[in-house]
């Protein structure tokens, strides 16, 4: 007998219908014997559903309520999962947050999983009841209700993972598993058996939306083996684990992200210090960086160029004018219409030309490389992003067919 | 300073610009010196569209599992007032049942408060937050979800303002307060300014829905007042309290109730037993009886007639059909297309005559009376459903015109 630890996102909850169908997974998988933890996350736009009535309200609420608000999606999605069960003739038992023994840090809309106190839990499975779990939420020392963040519920499923010492975790998403590239970009893309955590995170940070990056490193550290699969097809998924027999293969997969945007700061002296100086200011407002490309300085000037996401683009070129004169800055570009492509590998480290062989791929589709960044197992280029499909395409080819 | 409860129910809090009425009402409140404590219900159609989520699942769920559904409602309520309050430059803090320290008993869907442990929101208070609390849901011994049931946030509301020893409970509603008769349908209703709570009681049960029956007896119990108030209308309400000044007043108000329904059985052996044991069967199957009418004897038979809750009206034939030849039943006849209307107050019991007047009422009216029950304060008649509103009408006149 084993333990499985389910994960079900919010679109294979959306409606009756769908629960039903995660109903029916989750009993499959009781009735051959196992014990069952179940983690589910809201039901499709419930989230965004409260959202808007909080921002009809007051859009500037505190996180201590938006986090009481939003908590109450899953309740909904855990207590019908519950029913649905009991509908197929089975015992299940929704558990909140709190009841599950998620005990988190009191950062509300932020929280950071400290510890599970899987007590109930297991009296639960004790009592031959399927245990359903609230994800993304949990409970602070104060006694508030909190919540994990954007993709919570995939580090709720891996910490009861961790802390039951669960045989494996599934994670069933809408995809059927991990791919070489976006499927419905890439026609030939193929769903990988097995990939490594240091992959999938490389994959996870450069744009491929499956997995969260912090449910990975969580299962990294306590060595749980995660499988992500489909809820609607009935098809083995994709092995995420420590070491993956894929010798041979040279990338596990072409990403692509879109969420950048690169500021250049043109005319820095060139003395040691400015650089800190400049990223410092960004630092001090949480502004991440990413790719940075230093010019080769001349008549004692360079230029600094760096991308961040999206979304704090317009935030970083306020701060860096703001402090122009500080960082010696002449002149501050910002391009938002560029994208990020990346090849991950565990392969690569033993095997030269991984690099060269991408940029081949890029040259044959005339598409100019602006920036470059590499890793042991990864390499990224920075194109423009009207380019970005076809080189997804090309570069997939060039490695796959 | 004082402590005061205001309780607002699903339709005070429909919407946005309602949740801001009732935030501004509180702050109201708070800003004149009290201290508050705020229970809220479920937002208008919440609870409907859980049970509705849930009826298209699984109609037949576990209780359990319907408690963790439909708490949900109160925590989405008491987040977006918090919200609210919060915008209009006030501390909030909201705390579903479990924080508010409400333990019941673990009969889900029907449990009832065993004990409030108030020291969450005394904290509360003495950061001079404004305390939003679930209402109609609590916690069993076993750290399980549980609801109160119909009307529980009344009950919430009463139980607070008595483990606090609150100096004023108020519940605001849809109505500006008691009325003398439903306004709605006796255009000279008056409201009164002060009612006892045997008399609400008695209104309560007769179908006066203004206020929930366990909450007036919980209010009777520990001496807490009440008044009852409208959230939209800036009036005065009615206060509900032991002892009233209204001495002249004869009733305090006529009701109607037309969820009821006759059943008569006929033939019964004028012996010894047969009323019990035919009550015991209905009993045993948690069916209440009201009117109990017995006929005079005769030719060693007699009829038995009373009225039950319409709802339960084919299960109380069906069982008694079952049982005809044990309760020596002859015959057992159902009749739902009937009103009982009653006259509750205080003053009858130092003034003669007040149930004649009423049965003259109705004689002007030419409304026929099928059957008549007394109390203290009250007396209610059962006629036929079409006069209901007429009769209503003709006895208000009599008494209040």
């Amino acid at each position: 007998m084993s333990l499985i630890v389910q994960k079900f996102g919010g679109s294979s909850v959306a409606n009756a219908e769908r629960v039903m169908n995660v109903a029916r997974i989750v009993t499959d998988t009781f009735s051959k014997g196992n014990d069952v933890v179940v983690v589910v996350s809201a039901q499709g736009d419930t989230t965004d559903d409260l959202i808007e009535k909080a921002n009809e309200i007051n859009p500037s609420a505190s996180r201590r309520e938006k986090d009481m608000l939003l908590a109450a999606g899953e309740q909904i999605s855990i207590s019908l999962l519950a029913m649905a069960i009991e509908k197929l003739g089975f015992h299940a038992v929704s558990l909140l947050g709190w009841q599950a023994g998620f005990e988190t840090t009191s950062s509300h809309t932020t929280a950071r999983i400290k510890r599970v106190e899987a007590s109930r839990i297991k009296k639960e499975l004790d009592k031959k009841n399927i245990v359903i779990v609230a994800g993304f939420q949990g409970i602070s020392k104060y006694g508030d209700i909190t919540t994990l963040g954007r993709g919570g519920s995939d580090t709720s499923a891996v910490a009861i993972a961790a802390a039951m010492h669960a045989d494996l975790c599934q994670i069933y998403t809408d995809v059927e598993g991990v791919y070489t590239a976006d499927p419905r970009k890439v026609p030939n893309a193929k769903k990988l058996d097995e990939i490594s955590y240091d992959e999938m995170l490389e994959l996870a940070t450069l744009g491929a939306q499956v997995l969260n990056n912090r449910s990975v490193e969580m299962a990294k550290k306590y060595n749980i083996e995660l499988e992500v699969l489909s809820s609607m097809a009935k098809a083995s998924g994709t092995i995420v684990k420590e070491k993956t027999k894929m010798e041979k293969m040279l990338i596990s997969g072409v990403a692509k992200d879109e969420d950048v945007a690169r500021i250049s700061v043109t005319g820095v002296p060139n003395v040691p210090g400015f650089a800190f100086k400049m990223f410092s200011k960004l630092s001090a407002k949480d502004i991440n960086i990413d790719i940075i490309l230093q010019s080769i300085g001349h008549d004692g000037k360079k230029d600094i160029t760096f991308t961040v996401a999206k979304a704090r683009g317009a935030e970083a070129v306020e701060v860096l004018k703001k402090y122009a004169s500080d960082i010696g800055a002449n002149e501050v570009l910002y391009d938002d219409k560029i994208a990020k492509i990346s090849i991950v590998g565990a392969g690569m480290e033993s095997h030269a030309g991984v690099a060269t062989k991408m940029f081949e791929a890029l040259y044959d589709a005339q598409i100019n490389i602006q920036m470059i960044s590499t890793s042991e197992i990864k390499v990224s280029v920075l194109i423009d992003q009207k380019d970005a499909d076809k080189a997804v395409s090309a570069i997939h080819e060039k490695f796959f067919d």
